[in-house]
């Protein structure tokens, strides 16, 4: 038996225990947002590090979600961190899931369950890989870390707080990231890089009380005001109206733009083989749409709410109303400066009544594509599945890679278990039990070449 | 102890026999829109009328909520119509009230519930002044009618089809409609019209699934169609935006005109003292403001909903968004042109993937104000008070009149409890009980002269 056949036996004896571990930790609804069963993750997660042989902290950090932090000794002195989260998206509209969220569910091949792909199947897969090579191996050939925060899905509040203080701690020469995803056609997209986010919480508020909507011929309710507000925000191709809003935006270099015309179509045909929608932003196709989705600043209405909602009809001129609007943003785009522009838009409009609070802001960041880990990383992947690897500079998506790659000065590339019909944050999300697999004897190749540099 | 004395002493006397009957009526929360209480509402009204010597009959239409039309024999052949509605609006938001909604409620001088001023409260005081009479004079001096249905706060729809075809049943000389209001310098506005309505519910669906927000690069989510959708409908100085609205537009009369005048600036001063809005619509001030208020159409977003709406941030693109949106019709304008102008405009805007369902749509109607009913309502009402009455053209809300008036040829004014502060449609809604015995005396008052015409 080869070495890598004696690891894949391993893993696949291992896998019934290493989805009982994934089903435990699925059971716990780590909905940051709603500030459920955030503790007892962290706990479970350290449970996990510790069983596995990790050496293991817990950081807290003032009032923040506990910080799981583990390491593993090493026959190299070369580190390599795996950067995770145990906390997850709320599970809304539950009604739209076909599976009790929390519960993980197998069927037809998936995995399915809030959180599994986003990102806690990903951990097991690390932690698999771990159990795997020191059960065959009796050590590890490299340094292992692992830094696991709870407040990912709200924005990473305190994050970059966290890895300040503990920045001895954390130190690595590279660093592996929450998740990627195969697309349509398999290919893996291995990701260097996230937009950054700035996600605000506006409040119309125009009156003491509700009124009959009669008064609509003398005063506006909230709703009407918040939408004449919000239309000023974003035209219908696309383009963010807020002054100054592309001031900042840095010109991707030759690298990531070549890279991103290397990414297939698929990357956007998905969207629309999910959604189906009428047309997209802009009016984009082919590669400029794949450019659009990579390197253009978004806004988007993540929920709207005020007046009457429910059934048949009431005649109210409601007094409040609220939207929740998060901008994704690109390299150089600074998101606190993004709140302080649509204060002052709104101001200068007249929208003084109209409140608004940050509820996350976060740096976009993108890994520099001519770093040896990225050209490790991508053959590590192409040797380990066979199949031709996707580097992508960026994410379309957010994650607080700014809060750790400039302090420790690592590069910073994700691979993972997810694939084109994960729907993470979306009813249903899910992996396929063959890209955990694979994903779990990818991560052993990657450690055992990592080392061996 | 002279008749008037008599009266007022038998008013008092049956005092807490009417509000526990009121009581009682509260406590059934027949809310139309949610299809609650709505039969057993209308087995009590009924069950009153027949406790006060009315001949009653119920009228079942289809599977429209029944109406209560009930009969009283009179000295004299004339024939006073009452109109009333036994349904009342959602309690919602439930938690800005004092006091528990469907439980009546005495607090300093007041009766608190919902519904109280909206509209079963002036029912009772009607039931009140009969009961009086008939006690008193043992008949009464003229034959009355009521018709009273439960669908007046879901836009009477089926009304109009109940009216037409029980119109010899309800066949009278003149009708007095459901409430009206003193203002905060206790001049009671008798009402001579009212505007008529189009709620509509429009529901934009861009998508098949919620997806991350980070699509919001390429597609469009709800929420933001809906608000750009939405910002068409109306400027902020509150001119609706919709092609064709004001063509149909009735000038005023000259006697509606001056009617208006003679109505005092506190009908505004009112609004802004409750509400406190930071301006009114169009920046109008007094005259011009009451004349908008009684003559202008509106258009008010009443509820706006979609994505997620709970504590803290997801990131999601909404596949769904809903609004409801009333307009309110003056003379001659008519609801279903204006359903289908909406669609229209929609339409030739690219918004054909926004469904329009009309939730309800009702006809404005004026009575005209030379009628001698008008003039006698007007001296009856002041010489009952001892106070200036002021003539109302029309209200800014709505009623079904335009069901009933033009069929039945009768004049229409509104003769009720309420005042400035009734908060109807709103939290903590209330009469002052004061104005509840002086309606009732108020009401005998027209009853006697009524018949002795």
């Amino acid at each position: 038996m080869t070495a890598r056949a004696t690891l894949e036996a391993h893993v696949d004896r291992d896998l019934p225990t290493t989805l009982e571990d994934l089903r435990r930790l699925v059971a716990i609804p780590s909905v940051a947002a709603q500030r459920r069963g955030i503790r007892e993750a962290a706990e479970a997660v350290a449970a996990l590090l510790r069983a596995a042989g990790g050496a293991v902290t817990v950081l807290e950090h003032g009032g923040a979600n506990p910080v799981v932090a583990a390491e593993f000794a090493g026959r190299s002195a070369k580190t390599l961190l795996f950067y995770d989260h145990y906390d997850v998206q709320p599970a809304d509209p539950v009604d739209e899931w076909t599976v009790p969220p929390f519960d993980l569910t197998q069927r037809d091949g998936l995995l399915l369950g809030r959180g599994v792909a986003d990102n806690k199947g990903d951990l097991l897969t690390r932690i698999a890989a771990i159990r795997a090579i020191t059960a065959v191996d009796g050590g590890l050939p490299c340094r292992i870390k692992f830094v696991i925060e709870g407040e990912e899905e709200i924005g990473s509040v305190n994050f970059g707080a966290v890895v300040r203080a503990h920045a001895k701690l954390l130190a690595a020469d590279a660093c592996v990231w929450e998740y990627a995803e195969r697309d349509s056609t398999e290919r893996l997209h291995m990701v260097c890089g996230c937009k950054g986010i700035c996600y605000l919480e506006l409040e119309a508020c125009v009156g003491h009380v509700d009124l009959h909507s009669m008064f609509g011929a003398l005063v506006e309710g909230a709703p009407f005001r918040l939408v004449h507000a919000l239309h000023t925000f974003k035209d219908e191709r696309g383009t963010v109206l807020i002054p100054g809003h592309y001031d900042r935006v840095r010109r991707p270099t030759a690298e990531e733009t070549e890279a991103v015309q290397r990414i297939p179509l698929d990357v956007v045909e998905d969207v629309r083989r999910q959604f189906e929608p009428a047309r997209l932003l802009g009016e984009v196709d082919g590669p400029n749409a794949v450019r659009q989705l990579f390197f253009a600043p978004t806004c988007t209405i993540c929920g709207i709410w005020g007046g009457y909602t429910q059934e048949g009809q009431k005649t109210v001129l409601p007094r409040a109303a609220h939207a929740k609007v998060d901008f994704r943003l690109v390299p150089d785009q600074d998101p606190h400066e993004v709140a302080r522009s649509v204060r002052k838009h709104l101001d200068v409009l007249g929208y003084t009544d109209i409140s608004l609070t940050v509820l996350a802001a976060e740096f976009p960041w993108r890994t520099d594509l001519s770093d040896p880990f990225v050209r490790l990383s991508q053959e590590v992947v192409e040797e380990s599945t066979g199949r031709t690897v996707i580097v992508s500079p960026t994410s379309a998506g957010t994650g607080p890679r700014h809060d750790l790659a400039p302090l420790l000065k690592v590069p910073v590339v994700s691979i993972g278990a997810g694939y084109w019909k994960s729907r993470s944050h979306a009813p249903d999300e899910s992996l396929r039990l063959s890209d955990f697999r694979e994903t779990v004897l990818m991560l052993a190749h990657l450690m055992y070449r990592f080392g061996a540099q």
